[in-house]
């Protein structure tokens, strides 16, 4: 993606948060560590909802990496507008690309590897076809953009 | 208790929390609402201490209500200690009180009361005889001090 | 008011949060620690509004006390529907009562007081003719309801 | 650094956090955001303790980037260790390496980038001199481990 201007409409899935007052800290503004809680907001929107049928009863989705850029400052009060979009698509495990806005601004990205793990064993579990299949439809919509 | 000088000697049940960068705000203290986590603390450390068979596989403890009185501003960075005593036992709940302190400067004081829950009716459910010859025995401790 | 069926509908001022993934512990509902950060969305939402004139740039408004009953659990995902009102109008505090709502169900009420302090000595500091005003008409606006 | 099997005696800063009940999630496990809460702890407590002089009244660190890669779960109740490492000195800039481990057990690692800036202008400003000294002999530190 063109790193230069990223814009919440250069993802095709959007999500929010709302800035909470004890998000700041003592330095006046968001604290750094709650960026990756708006991240997370982004992501289980998408990988949870119940339309979406990514996991089955016997899988969970685990978090294997965090690629964070801090751009600016996120200030109280207000919302984060979140933008996420799949990147690739591999066998048991998937790449999202990610974008935090405040108002228009853009304050972060962030590049994670989620990994399908089997509940029982904790190893890793390839994606359905169904999930590869919904996941290869965001990477279209996300070039498409 | 006397609630014109309490210290964390006046507690029979102690514990700590390392006071988080994260925990402070734009007003440069620690937020109000993580004082509750702190308490949380207090009674977690005590509560599923495996050592105290307070709880069966069949049960949960709720809180019902929380009492709190916020008396100074915690401080980053440092550690608050965490006091905790029983006051009252009932049939399927109980009461506790507790006090935080920084450095030893008493910062807050709170009353709980906690209810034992089955988990499969969600309805309350009587205390065990060995939970409460437990809460009782604490209770007489914390008359002691 | 009547504890005995609180709605929003019963409240003059409305907030909201939207419950976070991380808001969950392994009980699998909304901790109850999170409850107090509900709480504290509702105040601010409404005490540090620029509309409402309430602080001058010398004081502060800090909490001295909170009275949580915690009646259902908070589940994740959706949101937290907030609503205040003005009880008690002091000279240098006020009351508030709050209570919060998931999807119409009245989840926990609350009480505080709110105390208005000098930043420069931490004493209490009278509120102003403005603030008095504005808390007690939001009296009468809960008294309407 | 060898990543095939790093321990805290890899990293000359020593650092930890309490784990706290409310930072569990409803899989169970420490919830994925509060990962970079522990990171952040290992830096605060190096980066702002008075006698390391790092800092001066006009300058602020602001984190530029994070790159943390998840091993394995962390639970409650326990501790968590925290290694810090400094690994470059640039003119306004430094990039440290952290560990975190339970019970000995190696649960992530991550590479951040801290810029100082000025607090007027929020632009980037040379480290002190004796500030680039004291990191850089946490680079030989580290180097002897």
């Amino acid at each position: 993606m063109n790193n230069d201007s990223l814009t919440l409409a250069d993802f095709p899935l959007h999500s929010y948060d709302k800035v909470r007052y004890g998000d700041t800290d003592k330095q006046g503004h968001v604290n750094n560590a709650v960026f990756s809680t708006y991240l997370e907001t982004g992501r289980v929107d998408f990988l949870c909802h119940p339309d979406n049928n990514l996991l089955s009863d016997k899988t969970s989705f685990v978090i294997a990496s965090l690629n964070l850029k801090l751009l600016a400052e996120i200030h109280w009060p207000g919302l984060v507008d979140i933008g996420t979009r799949v990147v690739r698509v591999g066998n048991s495990s998937f790449g999202l690309e990610q974008g935090l806005f405040q108002e228009g601004r853009w304050v972060a990205s962030a590049e994670t590897v989620i990994v399908q793990v089997d509940n029982a064993t904790s190893r890793s579990a390839p994606l359905s076809d169904e999930a590869k299949t919904h996941l290869q439809s965001l990477i279209a919509q996300g070039a498409a953009e």
